[in-house]
């Protein structure tokens, strides 16, 4: 076999045998096949697609040349997976909340490249949150109180690492079939037994059109299902940022709101989702039913109990999280209704501030971000507050973050928020 | 401006600006745009294309970040350029052939990957010959005799070799605007007046399909007009080797014999077309005027005289070329008439014969090849030779060979040579 010739069926749009795809992946793990040469493959993969048994292939290699993770934890662990969106801070709420009627939530998350940091970079805006455990420690915790979340510094699935650090300084990040075996490789490695993936649709997601999103969830569900791994997606809305709340510190200070019973509707609607998913296939019971005992874990104050308690023991101080002091009330120019918020343009904005990384090892402002006070659909007055931004200093083109609201004279739909779930 | 949105937009199908790939080549020239990138960004053109403006656009990028040669010859000057062909000697007749009627030809080759080498390599094959002169000494003698054959150690296009490499081991080469820019820019650096480019078509050729040819052949004439350079294409037929030798030695040996007038018809005919264009638009005489002119120092022995005096003038002892002295007749094991000749596959045990470098810096054994005794549309009795083999040892597998042939019992046409002239 031949690393050119494999390229080459590639780019004249042919299917690569099980074999080919083994092959490449073996090799590239190897150091024996150099990056140039897995950029242009990727890349005839982004433009010519693979099919649903190569793909099912790549993420087999990928596994194969990786381990899996077998953690020995007592009960039902779940899992749950985001494929990005901004102002996504569901993890931090979820996990306690799931804890909180008895599933058990091992989490590995990532820092991430993005608007603002991944899960990790927001917990650790908490003051002495500590992001490593060793493994004994990690287990200990989530089979004394069902959830923990530390960085995954053991390296699971390194051609996953390898490939994706590469696909994103080559464009070639936006394939249904890439994405789809880099999470599934991710999630079948750590071992949980039902895993929920929030699939972000939307213009400002990675994946735009509900036809790809679709695509890409039946290719997730099949790929775990020959790991008798039980996935379920739920298409969610990303029309808008998730919640009220960009950054770091900012997000981890809503989350706390949202298990305190302040979470605002569309936020919600997405942890309820997915939680009640998990809930009821864990527990075998209806979605309703599920529901109903995670609302009434938000209402008694178990949720955010199990919050504190994790925190606690990963030695996080709930009293000091980093919020930048130095706050600008950004005012409507117009009156009107909010019609469409460009949650892209205002994460660079955040990304620009602070909140996020532009290349792996940046370093990140916990503190800086925004609070979104109106979003699509709510009404605004000329020089009534849009936003509320969190700055460093304050060099910052308010213009540029009133551009990012389009506000219309009619009536303006609420987004739906979740659009599908497909198991 | 940024690389990745640049390959984004590539991958995306939209049309790259000139500014957009003029970054892209000085970054990539400074090294400060990774290989993995271009790689990337090579297979969004192979696959998605470029425009005749983004073709134009980056063979003047390449341009600009080398140099163009200032030769001083007195007199018109001309070059040639095939785009490779297997058994393709034209170079060594026609280069002394039109210098003897007095055209100047200030040839810089290659050694090139292939089933052979290059030009300069099928030299060496003569004891002694100088492939590399002084600029001084190069002028001089093509001032003084007409002709004069080096290898290309100065660096015109450092962008065009550096993107050759990288094509060449990414899948990346077959792409009409990419050949284009890569064959123009050096012909444009070389400074030449007239370009003629033997553009091979068929099945063993690059270009396999006469659109493409005509496309490239087209756009490089579009190319050169915009540096006010002549071109003229000649799409030649490339289903079986050129001529009746592949290999280095025996190559310089079939040249010698052509000078001589006892070139194969195919091969005269390619030589008689490329020349007598080169010689008609130097001296602005007619095409049949200027083919008389060279038919006739064939048969007067000008031609030849010329090759003796120029490949001398380099140092070459003609008296000592390589050919190896292990000789096996290939026979046929069938009769009938040879419908086709599998020339890439033909050309593949060449080079593993030693005829031609798998990769870079791999050294050739000049003496090694074969005279193919009979070509498509010739009858060939069971037992009769269809080809030479000059090998270095007896390790061959005879059967290779004979599949090379396709054999058939009705009349086969002969392949017409010249498909088209495009200028």
């Amino acid at each position: 076999m031949n690393i050119i010739n494999i390229i080459e069926k590639k780019k004249n749009k042919q299917e690569l045998t099980e074999e080919e795809i083994h092959f490449v992946i073996d090799q590239y793990c190897a150091n024996k096949m150099p990056e140039y040469q897995m950029s242009a493959l990727l890349m005839a993969i982004v433009i010519n697609d693979m099919t649903e048994k190569e793909t099912i292939a790549l993420t087999k290699a990928m596994l194969d040349n990786g381990k899996i993770l077998d953690l020995a934890i007592d009960g039902i662990v779940v899992d749950k997976h985001s494929t990005g969106g901004i102002g996504d801070k569901v993890t931090l709420i979820l996990a306690p909340l799931v804890a909180s009627v008895g599933l058990k939530m091992a989490k590995m998350s990532g820092r991430g490249l993005g608007y603002t940091g991944g899960t990790i970079d927001k917990l650790e805006s908490i003051k002495g949150y500590r992001v490593n455990l060793s493994k004994k420690e990690f287990v200990d915790q989530v089979n004394k109180i069902g959830v923990a979340i530390i960085s995954s510094n053991e390296e699971l699935v390194p051609a996953d690492k390898k490939m994706y650090a590469l696909r994103d300084v080559t464009a070639t990040v936006e394939s249904v079939p890439l994405i789809a075996s880099s999470v599934m490789s991710k999630k079948i490695a750590t071992g949980s037994d039902v895993i929920v993936i929030d699939l972000k649709v939307g213009n400002d997601a990675l994946i735009k059109k509900e036809k790809d999103a679709k695509r890409l969830a039946n290719l997730m569900i099949k790929i775990g299902k020959s790991y008798h791994k039980k996935v379920i997606c739920v298409l969610s809305c990303m029309e808008q940022p998730l919640g009220n709340t960009i950054g770091n510190g900012l997000e981890v200070l809503e989350s706390i709101e949202a298990l305190k019973g302040h979470g605002s509707k569309d936020l919600m609607e997405v942890v309820y989702t997915l939680g009640g998913i998990l809930v009821s296939h864990a527990k075998n019971i209806s979605f309703e039913q599920a529901k109903e005992e995670l609302e009434k874990n938000i209402q008694n104050g178990k949720a955010y109990q199990k919050f504190e308690e994790f925190v606690h023991a990963q030695k996080g101080d709930l009293n000091h999280i980093a919020i930048s002091d130095k706050v600008i009330s950004v005012k409507s120019n117009q009156s009107g209704i909010i019609n469409e918020i460009d949650a892209m343009k205002l994460g660079n904005i955040a990304k620009m501030m602070g909140a996020g990384r532009e290349k792996e090892g940046d370093s990140i402002n916990f503190g800086v971000g925004m609070i979104i006070t109106k979003k699509i659909g709510d009404f605004v007055l000329e020089d009534e507050e849009l936003l509320k931004i969190f700055v460093a200093d304050n060099n910052i083109e308010i213009n540029q973050l009133l551009d990012c609201f389009d506000i219309k004279k009619d009536f303006v739909n609420r987004p739906k928020m979740i659009l599908d779930v497909i198991e």
